[in-house]
């Protein structure tokens, strides 16, 4: 949770601009965004105002400061803005931008635009974003950053602080990178190695190799999981030849993680992690409708099913009662593996490998538990109805529905992933439907064999 | 995803352990634990391995390599492996650990053993450990180490320099603290700014008073977002009295990112993010039946409220075949409605100072949404049952719910927060209570008024 505090300063700062707006007296907004808060700051409050209000506050934004902004925003906010401005009013905007935020940015925007802009760039910064525009946004190449130093194994320590000292560092850099004269990657030499030894020391004595030079096609989360596994602050990115083409620092990965586990939570709902949460009413309901839509068919083929055993409901009522709690536990079990899987799968901790043994674990999970609340379903039904056949009928359909359920929650999310579907974002809709219709199939259908 | 490569070869390693323990061959075991495979990957392979075998594995680890292991296994098997061992074997094999993780581990054994491993700590150490025990896991103090480098703001470069040398420095330390003669924090310096300026340079022209300390007492949540606001590698940790007591870098502040994604992720299906996978069939079950129970009561609240219409479903059968459809598009819309609200009170996105304006959007949303798919469903209604007045009534009972539904989403983490309850355990299955109740009253109700 974000710290109370903050939402408390932010709430004020958020009062202050509506006062102004509302009395059209801008002063105190042009003092607030150009003395109190950072770029960062800004950005935030841009995303914490709703859509109308926004286009009017970016306006107040200094255009120093308008380049960084656009960088903490989300892209769908970025790409609205930029939407509305010419490319030589981006360009203008951009100045200050590093080369991979840039490429990201451009990959947002229109492409006649983006064009413009990539022609009307400084020559050798265009080179640099047109080589990043060539990867993938969620490769490693898409994350990387171009601006490397690279020095020889062969060379001693004084040589490199004589050469660092003419650049302007970064002051996270945490390593610089070794390579040979056709700049193939072989190591790197921590900034800390610098410090601690004889200027007479070679490169080539106090480099490290631990760190393997990550694949520029690599997914975005295998850089991600092997800068967590490494507690790496920043990493080589290399070509199919191992010549060293950029790196990526920890602040990318970090977005990285946070967006797919957004992704992860957000997709389960059916929506869209880089969505706008001020976005306008029409807007945000259309990116809802789809997602209502499908479920909407999905509780129709359950309500199909269902309409099949309409002269049994007709007869027991208690089927109608009854049948929800039945789908609804199944739907629960179900979910509960299908989330494990889910993520142990994004883990790497469940495999192929080890499917088998984590269907039988499911399966045994399955029992025990559909076994307890069959038990104590049943036993609630009879006090209520007082019916013992319709109490063995609900029980039975509570222990087979629950089976089933964990049964689908550990085969699904492997079939949708050989499909290439992402388990996240329909793993949950499919379950429901698969345990619906196996609710209602099951409790009604022995409902009719034993009970009419 | 994890990459389909690393997937692949860990499954390899996993057959070849299963087929060394089917022929009681250890040999291989053995060779690949102490020369194929990093402590990472040990600890990666310990995870996903299942419970009976993992103890089995664990034997194989040596001595030197098992502290190492443990930091990298998640809490709920740490503590199983250590609650197997002596208060002296734990010693033993902690030795190399830093005192973050050690404090860490202690938090998760029994209070006699862990009395005893401090007492059979060196008595430094035990002083450092003692002290992070002092704070909360959850807080900055808990996520801190102590080892710190600390300089003073009127000494130069050279001494600086001099001072480091003497010291064996993390390959990964980007700056040094500095404060004055009572270790009052007074700011930091990168260590690039060591290697480009001049040996005679104060301290005090070069440091940056840009990071702020962080309260020890601060939230981990909070520590994330400063380290993502700000880009930062390391932060530091002061006490009430403003005096630096310690570090945070960003390999732990990027388990806290990861570890609350799982948190909420899983706890919306009632798990708990340290919860062991491959866990023992007894023990996975007990774990989910409580979140199974819940549900189930939930479930007959809901039956016990369409019940009350057995007499209009016996007329009219079709009224139980639809009563699911209405309930389930209102729980569906409530949720997504929700998940955006959780999401954007964790990013601090939505506070109390825009839920008024949150409530209307998201009203709009529903009616038009609502408005949109009671339209569809009266019109599949009326080709199914041939009924313009059961289309009507469900049409009605589909716009009211799914404006209910959105509203709930909308105020119920606010309601939970100030209760104190985790909106991302429980508010799931309320809102789905509350949608249920209201789709079976509405449509129910407004059939019985106006179809019998």
């Amino acid at each position: 949770m974000h710290s109370g505090s903050n939402d408390a300063i932010f709430d004020q700062y958020r009062s202050l601009i509506y006062k102004a707006i509302d009395s059209g007296d801008f002063t105190a907004i042009e003092t607030l965004f150009n003395h109190n808060l950072s770029t960062v700051d800004l950005a935030h409050l841009l995303e914490s105002t709703p859509s109308k209000t926004r286009i009017l506050l970016w306006s107040f934004i200094s255009e120093d400061n308008q380049g960084d902004v656009l960088t903490h925003l989300n892209d769908d906010i970025q790409q609205a803005l930029l939407g509305k401005m010419s490319a030589e009013e981006i360009v203008e905007t951009i100045q200050n931008i590093e080369s991979d935020d840039l490429a990201d940015m451009l990959q947002h925007i229109s492409p006649d635009v983006s064009d413009r802009v990539l022609q009307l760039l400084p020559i050798q910064e265009r080179a640099q974003v047109e080589g990043l525009l060539a990867y993938p946004e969620d490769t490693a190449g898409g994350l990387m950053n171009t601006d490397l130093i690279m020095v020889r194994a062969d060379v001693n320590v004084e040589t490199v602080l004589r050469y660092l000292r003419k650049l302007s560092l970064p002051e996270s850099l945490d390593r610089v990178w070794v390579t040979d004269r056709n700049l193939n990657y072989q190591g790197s030499l921590a900034i800390t190695q610098l410090l601690t030894n004889r200027p007479d020391e070679l490169v080539s004595n106090i480099m490290s190799s631990d760190i393997k030079g990550i694949d520029a096609y690599a997914d975005e989360e295998e850089v991600a999981q092997v800068f967590e596994r490494h507690d790496l602050v920043s990493a080589p990115v290399i070509n199919a030849e191992g010549i060293l083409i950029g790196r990526i620092t920890i602040d990318d990965v970090v977005d990285v993680i946070r967006e797919n586990a957004d992704h992860n939570m957000l997709s389960m709902a059916g929506l869209d992690e880089e969505g706008d949460i001020f976005a306008p009413v029409v807007k945000s309901s259309r990116e809802r409708a789809v997602w209502l839509g499908i479920n909407m068919a999905t509780a129709f083929i359950a309500a199909a099913v269902m309409s099949r055993f309409e002269t049994s409901i007709a007869q027991i009522v208690a089927l109608a009662v009854l049948s929800p709690v039945v789908a609804s536990m199944g739907g629960i079990a179900g979910s509960q593996t299908l989330t494990l899987i889910i993520r142990g799968m994004a883990t790497g901790h469940i495999t192929r490998g080890n499917l088998r043994w984590m269907l039988l674990r499911e399966l045994g999970v399955g029992l025990l538990n559909g076994g307890l609340w069959a038990l104590v379903i049943g036993a609630i039904t009879v006090g209520w109805y007082h019916s013992v056949s319709l109490a063995l009928v609900i029980a039975a359909a509570i222990l087979v529905n629950i089976c089933l359920a964990v049964l689908s929650g550990t085969l699904l999310p492997f079939v949708l992933k050989s499909a290439n579907i992402d388990p996240a974002l329909s793993g949950s809709v499919i379950l429901t439907t698969l345990t619906d219709v196996f609710g209602f199939l099951t409790f009604l259908g022995l409902a009719t064999a034993f009970l009419l």
